[in-house]
């Protein structure tokens, strides 16, 4: 077992939350089980028929997406169409229903996964999701930002499961953004090491 | 030393800065010290007599808490309480004062403290706050954001201690949050490998 | 080749990406380049004569900067002047233009790289950006938040380059800032191991 290997929080830190241990984590000795990963993300997506459009180009001075060690950080992505039009665009309880807020955060989840293939060259080697900063471009009397931001992280249990589909997450109300558009959403990934 | 203990950027990080050096950190050639953990939150919440309350449940896609090898990234949590009530409900400025702010960010700290010893077992793994994201409702015109996050991080020194208890931060005003909460908080933690 | 680097993502996951591979990375068997740094940004702020001001020193519960393994994080940093007035203060489309707006986001840049290079004793130890989050304190219809951040991310391409010195980013609107501020921005950055 290497090192690397030992200081992997997420099977061990699983464990140690279900035994309700509070061992430092390698002292556990759990390891990920070897062979092909559980969870295809890529065959999930054929499953289901959803094809990803092109991986959005940045328009400003910024990269899509940047690998440190087992950490994939994904740039905020907007619900930009593929023609280049904003697709939603406006406030949510104001100009768009909850409901579209919902379709707006789920286009933008299509955005992101389009990122990550380009980026990695597949869904594949990406574990789980770790974090979503779910931004909802919003009106100050308006409180629904969970129920639009789960049109993103409905769209990632579907692809990975109800327990690596799910990371730590806000889902928050913004005075404005880019181009007016409904949502943007920034997320860090884990991956396969 | 290990390899992993070698790459560790708390303990030579620290001592660069007071040195003032700018030599490779692991040139340096510090190791933390063995033996038993030198802060225990538990034990201070102990001596401060402070009970923490249940861990909050999500209520929308995402789970409380992910560790990613040694850094536990905890969603946004809020000042909930335990019956399912708001705690704090509205705009800091506005319909609450800055110091009702201040008791909302440090029972949103509770409750945040609450979902990490559900996760881990106990708070002791945890070594340091790395860093807070605390998002105040608030009006267009406030400007005493810092005043009311340091309810959460003033909760956090008194348990890690002046050094590991600080973080990096951000406090800023956002134009709404789930629920119309005052105050949400989202933050990463070091555990101990 | 120490497992450590054998984990590292990023020159592996340049590679990946270049070549359109979802290989794992370590399989890749890549291996940072022996020898000097590529990038010194310490001579880059000299050939272009940029002199930064004092470190910021923190009003509130927080610390400027923490290092966990080879990532940096960077408290959310504010334009604040060296003789603490406040800088660039007001809303961005409303009392200030966008141009403005820039000056204020290149100014946050200068007091970010002062508390790095006070936390690591210089800048060059740092490998690239890989995180930013900008926040414009705007009016709700303001839409051109890129613009503004880039004042900040193109003085980091000036000194790491157009490929480490683009890292992921969001740039958004804030409903307030502390103090009034016309931008506040949160950095990460991975540090050469």
């Amino acid at each position: 077992m290497s090192d690397a290997t030992s200081r992997r929080g997420f099977f061990a830190g699983a464990a140690a939350t279900t035994l309700g241990l509070a061992m430092p984590r390698r002292i556990l000795g759990l390891e990920r089980p070897a062979g092909p990963p559980q969870v295809s993300p890529e065959a999930r997506l054929r499953e289901l028929g959803i094809e990803l459009p092109s991986a959005p180009t940045p328009v400003a001075t910024y990269t899509p997406a940047v690998t440190v060690d087992n950490v994939l950080y994904v740039a905020g992505h907007t619900p930009r169409l593929e023609d280049g039009s904003p697709g939603f665009r406006g406030k949510v309880g104001v100009g768009l229903t909850v409901e579209e807020g919902r379709q707006a955060a789920r286009t933008v989840g299509l955005n992101i996964l389009a990122t990550m293939r380009n980026h990695l060259g597949s869904l594949d080697p990406v574990v789980r999701l770790v974090r979503t900063f779910g931004m909802v471009n919003a009106a100050p009397d308006f409180t629904q930002q969970p129920q639009v931001i789960n049109g993103f992280s409905d769209l990632i249990v579907d692809l990975w499961g109800e327990e690596l589909g799910k990371g730590t997450r806000a889902a928050v109300g913004m005075g404005s953004l880019p181009g007016g558009m409904a949502v943007e959403i920034e997320t860090y990934w884990e991956l396969r090491t």
